[in-house]
């Protein structure tokens, strides 16, 4: 039997702090088709609101430390003011949506990261055993659209702040055991660019032969390498293809390799 | 057919308050048999934080006015930090938990108040078709605990405030048609009692007919009477009982008549 399709499709602090925007995105969202999953990071608000209450930021080789308040200050702004009304739009256009983070429903059991040389305070890392997909399964049979956002838990009552880009990826190397799924990350260029200053020069398609070709010629380097690793690594494990492209353009996924960069075997 | 049984069971602000009683009330919860559903309150954070933020907090006639500001609050507070802690708190003790406002799964849309004398902002009123209670149905069917948070929404992207005895009160009354539905309130006192000075003098059940006496006599009055009022209204709308009990004692509800003053026709 053909697995079910799925869609786990991600939106960056970008897109959440241009309200325009994302109002444009939700409404595509809505609209495609089938299983899907909505992943999205923080923005602004977070830090904003830091800054109000007088919290310090602290960051330690560009990452950030999540002390207790501060995981505080993402639960409110994270799991409550942004996702909450992502679900409203949502159910706005016809979506039925539930917001999410990894507690609910435990859906997304992590482990706070140990201290080493940094202690990054509470911040939880998944591992393979992270999610059951037969859970999220249950969730989307009964009707409903998963909203996660980046908080997931350890089991043992304690929230821990967790990087959204690689719950995406998790999700959806989970869920490939039970559908056929694509991961969608959506930014604010259209692609993998072959000119970075040249927004028409999207390579519509990367195998991992000519990804090898692509780093070779120095044409993918510096900010785009993980990202791309991180497919490639998803791919792997199961993920049917990975799709970079605009948040702006999402309608067009639905039109087969017309959005974005499709990366796939 | 008998049908299934359903408790929903309401915290107040005063439980959420204290960290020691809401571990223990929350442990007593996730122990509570078959269907369960929980409504929380508010608490002081949300008030701490507008004052935090320089947001003034308005009374009008002894009732909140939810500004644009204040709602933000709310949402955060109430979806966010302290949803989300009950349901990691909740996953722990095994239940599992999924924390909810109305507009997640669009389990209840409100209409925003019309502006009379008073603009009380965004507040949400519930009528008779806030609720589909087959959409609530479809999520415990699947295994899921269904926390709600005292926010709701219109269906057309917009979150609104309300109250959470009001929203406790309309999920047992809707989840009666395919229920059989006990509505728990959890208070600071043992029940309804004789002697408002005495914990002991507790009344452990009162019917109509009794409810009628014990209001000429005076025993019920003031504050307890809209409660005990909303009460039998809900049962005279299907809720087979409502039952108003000390949150410490929750773990006294499985045996039959031991938790708190039982209410029923």
């Amino acid at each position: 039997m053909d697995k079910k399709k799925l869609h786990v499709i991600k939106i960056g602090g970008n897109v959440i702090d241009n309200s325009e925007n994302l109002y444009h995105f939700l409404k595509d969202f809505a609209a495609v088709d089938g299983n899907k999953i909505l992943v999205h990071g923080g923005g602004k608000v977070a830090t904003q609101l830091s800054e109000t209450l007088g919290i310090e930021t602290k960051l330690v080789d560009g990452r950030r430390i999540t002390d207790i308040e501060t995981l505080r200050v993402v639960t409110m702004v994270y799991g409550g003011l942004i996702n909450k009304n992502i679900v409203a739009q949502l159910q706005r256009f016809g979506s039925n949506a539930i917001g999410l983070t990894g507690a609910d429903g435990n859906f997304i059991r992590t482990k706070k990261r140990p201290v080493k040389t940094i202690d990054y305070g509470f911040v939880g890392d998944i591992d393979d055993k992270s999610i059951d997909p037969k859970n999220l399964e249950k969730l989307m049979d009964a009707g409903f659209t998963p909203v996660f956002c980046a908080i997931t838990h350890d089991g043992e009552g304690q929230l821990l702040n967790t990087n959204a880009d690689t719950i995406a990826s998790a999700l959806a190397v989970a869920l490939s055991a039970l559908y056929e799924t694509t991961l969608v990350y959506c930014f604010e260029k259209k692609g993998v660019l072959q000119d970075i200053n040249d927004e028409e020069s999207l390579i519509r398609e990367i195998d991992p032969v000519r990804y090898e070709r692509l780093k070779e010629q120095q044409i993918i380097h510096s900010g785009m390498l993980p990202k791309l690793d991180n497919a490639f690594t998803a791919i792997n494990c199961g993920v049917k293809a990975v799709i970079i492209g605009k948040s702006d353009d999402l309608a067009q996924l639905k039109h087969e390799n017309s959005f974005g960069t499709r990366l796939s075997k």
